[in-house]
């Protein structure tokens, strides 16, 4: 009734014609796979909530090869200027609620519109889950961090605490063991982690464990300088870094394809969903490093694979 | 006996430590792992015969996130650069002859000395194979071509012969179509494609394709102007662009792992080979998609693979 198809941003989403792929998530499998995807000849639109996705909200990035120190947002910016020189039709802002199908999948997006497709691919990412507690957001980059593998190096010499039980916690504390001078290691419940791990971790000089202990607020001045606990252990305890390693959040609830009991999204080698027409990449998925170069690399296989896709229909 | 220990490079390599990670070979997939490895707190030294790897014999580079246009040598070097600022003892121009193995991995080099180490990461890449025919070395980066993922935007609308039989070569012609003014496919025997593919070539009206043919010369003056044809079709043949689709050599020989029939070395999901211990990643493996972004991101997953095996050892 009011689809006007007006289109509000300088490329648009042509709501009159069916793309051969459209890729809903702009952070670096999404822009990656754009830009494949439009290499090879394929007509391709992408919407994104934010350009660059997760990488816009990090400080600092130096694990990307090839930028050895870049800020989130220039990385962002070089990633979304590299895709914006091709002939691809990009919404930024709009999010797809949700995926329908007669001949061609159709998505419909919360400003009103629909578009078609022959395939479609699922790049939306995930948060990592946080604590919730005093302190975590405000301290965000200037020492609370939900990824060990990329500001480890940044403990070096430092009093840091790692917050969860599972693999991901422990083995984090034993990298970080080998960088910081001290490592805490404080977790509400038992270890979920697997025991020779555990075993190993204990066997650290440089580790304090803090089972049955949460955080209550992180405090400091301009940086982390202390953490408030409670439960098992309580009182203030010095740190200068919190490492938060409980989980992730995949955003895939808006799409009805094979997930596992985390949400995140169950491909094929080929990056297919359970839906034929349906793909997937990054951090959405099952692939268990979520880093900037593995999702940009598994953006681009996947167009490759949905290019493979399409000369098979 | 004249094993001096003397290092020839400005970091070199110790004899006299053992190592918790040495990679052989210098290109996305070793530099990547290094990276990785180096920020985890690994010992990691890498031993390459070419810094950079394939990157470097690549006259441009368009399809590596981030780096909207930029020369193979720039990117190696963008690569290198970011590598060598952080602790890894790298040795150039040194080929690894053999892996033996006591209580630790020995890398017996061709600079006559051996290094120890507890991990060792295979990512010495491999070649495209070559039609070995006059003018294909003189005109390749200015008309021939071994990746049509890469140089595929460069023949847009122009005419384009396609070499080879298999799968990669019939869909590298299809999606050529979609590109270049004209495609010709050039094979010397029948097709060794899937069927499919194959009636989706024929179909197409912009694609001649010429089966018991092989090419016998490329000619021109600065670029490729056309090609001599041997076999049922004979004569020149008009073209500004040869792409050579007719397979790889990995460079594993010197490894004794399990391998497919073509000589990449089978990997599991941690890059683990048939040798635990001995892992591997990029170009040198069954990967399907022989591309930078992917090798750089295999190689960061290989090391993070390796530090958790350290961890669990």
């Amino acid at each position: 009734m009011f689809n006007l198809n007006i289109d509000t941003t300088e490329k648009g989403l042509q709501v009159d014609q069916v793309y051969d792929l459209i890729i809903i998530g702009g952070g670096p499998a999404g822009l990656s796979a754009a830009l494949y995807g439009a290499r090879k000849g394929l007509k391709v639109a992408l919407v994104g909530e934010k350009m660059g996705g997760q990488v816009q909200d990090t400080s600092s990035v130096e694990n990307y090869m090839g930028f050895e120190f870049v800020s989130g947002q220039g990385l962002a910016k070089a990633f979304e200027d590299h895709v914006s020189s091709l002939k691809i039709d990009m919404l930024k802002d709009v999010r797809i609620k949700s995926i329908d199908r007669d001949q061609d999948f159709l998505l419909r997006a919360d400003n009103y519109m629909t578009y078609r497709a022959k395939t479609v691919l699922i790049a939306t990412g995930s948060k990592s889950r946080s604590l919730g507690v005093p302190g975590e957001e405000t301290f965000y980059g200037r020492g609370v961090t939900y990824c060990g593998i990329c500001d480890g190096p940044l403990f070096k010499d430092k009093v840091v605490t790692v917050v969860g039980g599972g693999n991901s916690a422990v083995e984090a504390a034993i990298d970080l063991a080998k960088i910081a001078s001290r490592v805490h290691l404080v977790h509400r419940s038992a270890f979920r982690a697997d025991q020779i791990l555990v075993d190993r971790l204990m066997d650290l000089e440089n580790v304090d464990i803090h089972l049955g202990t949460q955080i209550e607020s992180i405090q400091g001045q301009d940086q982390v300088e202390w953490v408030d606990l409670k439960g098992d252990r309580t009182g203030p305890l010095e740190t200068q870094g919190v490492l938060v390693e409980i989980g992730y959040l995949p955003n895939s609830q808006f799409v009805q394809v094979d997930k596992n009991a985390r949400g995140e999204i169950i491909i094929d080698k080929n990056h297919q969903t359970s839906v034929p027409g349906i793909f997937a990449a990054g951090d959405v998925t099952t692939e268990a490093y979520k880093q900037i170069i593995v999702a940009a690399s598994e953006g681009a296989k996947a167009a490759l694979a949905i290019n493979h896709y399409l000369n098979n229909l």
